[in-house]
């Protein structure tokens, strides 16, 4: 398999993609399924060579299960692959249309986002579900997955090879890279690689952020704080808690750090921690808290601290206020929380919290593009540009500015 | 004039200011013309301060035009701000609402991007203009006018305050960053400025894109070819051309290079050729060209090259294939154009070229956020991210997830 990719055509590939119809971009993910079919035996064969591989490193469990794509996984995976193909990709259609005073048409048209960069790390599937939402989108792309999952990713791509020539689509049109040294050279390459999107750990998205100055989807830090307010209704809180600490607690809208009104922390802290330590949560606590209960205390820094794990802070605060300071300084932008029935603070908070999402009486959890019903999505961006939270279909296309004359000039 | 920046009280000064109605950010509107108003003479005093010390430094005359704010501008630019009070910011709009199956209810809403360091140069009407959109949208932002118009910007600055004072805006809401050294600071300061927009030359943006990750919204280089078919109009192509190279040759969307169908050279370039020279335009061809008129040759860096002068290249091609490949080589993605009348070479080209703008049968020119109807902007962007074409109020905005539950959590 050879890694040199001529750019150029890969532009060009893109190019061709934008101008297929939905049906013959559909025909891709179709022949996607019949090859991931074809060749489940063989995957599983090649992703146990790298699960051993792991193993023989001491990778931990955590990652061995996401490195993990079992026969299961790969059912779900085409599960995935089917919804995608009921959703409409809006290539084409037109955001405004407008005659100008002097008689020019202007159109904003969707258009694809052209040529993609995706860096993500272990989870050999996202190797499939880039590739199908790239090309569902009429977007080109070159893939980087974790050298953990190399002959998993090895495979998966031929899948992909296949498909592209039954759906007689270019070559250029997805491609692999397995050289991490050509990720270098590839940031480089503004003039082809329109996007580059990171999906991995901090270290890994801030490097990719520092070497590229091609625009970066994505989000370095995650997790996620809940103020409780006095107005709460009581009834709601601990399943809230717990759900969004423990569902998947190495998920990037996992919860950090409780803050809780101080006029109902009496009656709730005490219980709360002790549910939460029924469960295995290891639970830091600031002065107040680890008075009412018995938990360790907590530095300052573990008020930043993306857990990523089971373990959690709670704080005690005097009002919203001060709840929603201490949120402003330690957010990650990703998810911010409030359960509350004050409308008043609730409205308060959402207005002054910077964050891509805001859940009201609700898990943190649901930060997600499958839950928002966004069909797939490739990660949860945290800045302001472009897409902020999950990265859909949607979130993979611009638009572009046709100017219809007749022969005007600008007096 | 103290130049030390409390970032996070600019950031709080944001977020204090999203949550002011429309009527109370176009205070600041309001005040501001009057103090322009009531500063003119002094205004045009610092001006001519600044013009004369560029005069020293043997500054050319097109740099002195750029620098200059008399009393015909200040007027100009009231009347500027008058117009952008009239438009209506969508901030706190919902963009979708929708009840998912699970009874949660998801707000898209409009939100401002938050804090924005814009770097200008010379130009010093750019101070007003970035600070009264700005605050129209709700964000925050620090100014870093050119060195040049030192003095100017100054006062225009003074004005700035009266009118934030009189609004009973935080003074953090709009900052002047004096001294160039602050930049390089400012630009590693992703935690608090949320997105940087540069317009100025090339060097100087890619000086900012190579110094930060924060997002940037910017052009580093403009210019347009317009490809001339051969089932164009002959009637309007020489005023469209003309019109594209001189009516400001200084600017991002004049014209580069002429592509000229292969039937039609003969009949074409000759006269155009001629019209060109008449009005003072260097015109350089390739070999066919040459023999048709009386032109220089053009090198293969010609091609490439925003010449923001009036000089300007001409080729012919052989077909619209080759014009498209022509443009995707050379294009800087800014404005690209082509008069024809055969519909299908129209749609072909303007679903092959990979551009922020698309000029049909008029002249580029039109790339403007005000010839397009959107009140003032703050430059036009080519990345694939965000904005596209012109950056105006509306794509100074972004938006957040609001996430309505009753207790719900994730399974």
């Amino acid at each position: 398999m050879k890694n040199t990719y001529n750019l150029k055509r890969v532009k060009k590939a893109a190019i061709q993609l934008s101008q297929l119809t939905e049906k013959e971009r559909n025909m891709f993910l179709e022949y996607l399924i019949d090859a991931l079919l074809y060749n489940k035996n063989d995957i599983v064969k090649a992703n146990k060579l790298d699960i051993k591989n792991a193993r023989n490193n001491n990778m931990l469990d955590a990652f061995i299960q996401r490195l993990t794509l079992n026969k299961k996984g790969i059912e779900k995976l085409i599960e995935k692959l089917n919804s995608l193909k009921d959703l409409t990709s809006t290539i084409g259609s037109t955001l405004s249309s407008k005659k100008l005073r002097n008689g020019i048409v202007l159109r904003k048209i969707v258009v694809p986002l052209g040529v993609i960069l995706i860096m993500y790390e272990s989870r050999p599937e996202v190797t499939i579900e880039a590739a199908a939402l790239c090309v569902k989108s009429g977007n080109a792309v070159l893939l980087k997955g974790g050298s953990e999952a190399f002959f998993t990713n090895r495979i998966l791509y031929t899948c992909i090879q296949k498909a592209l020539r039954n759906a007689y689509l270019a070559q250029e049109t997805i491609q692999l890279v397995e050289d991490r040294k050509e990720i270098g050279k590839l940031l480089k390459q503004s003039r082809y690689i329109d996007v580059v999107i990171a999906r991995g750990g901090y270290d890994m998205v801030k490097n990719v952020m520092n070497q590229t100055n091609i625009a970066v989807l994505a989000h370095a830090s995650g997790g996620a704080r809940i103020y409780i307010d006095k107005s709460a209704d009581l009834k709601i809180i601990n399943k809230i808690i717990i759900n969004a600490k423990t569902s998947k607690s190495s998920a990037c809208n996992s919860l950090d750090t409780v803050l809780v009104h101080k006029d109902i922390a009496l009656t709730l802290v005490p219980s709360l921690v002790k549910k939460l330590q029924a469960v295995g949560v290891k639970v830091l606590g600031d002065t107040v808290v680890n008075k009412l209960a018995n938990t360790r205390k907590a530095l300052q820094s573990d008020w930043q601290t993306e857990f990523l794990g089971l373990t959690m802070g709670i704080k005690v605060v005097s009002d919203a206020e001060e709840a929603i300071d201490f949120i402003n300084t330690y957010t990650k932008r990703h998810s911010e929380g409030i359960i509350a029935e004050d409308s008043k603070v609730i409205s308060t908070f959402v207005n002054s919290i910077d964050a891509a999402g805001i859940f009201i009486n609700c898990s943190t959890r649901f930060h997600d593009g499958y839950e928002f019903g966004m069909g797939s999505e490739i990660g949860i961006a945290t800045g302001k540009l472009h897409a902020r939270g999950p990265v859909g279909l949607k979130e993979l296309t611009t638009y572009r500015w046709e100017v219809y004359g007749n022969g005007h000039i600008r007096e």
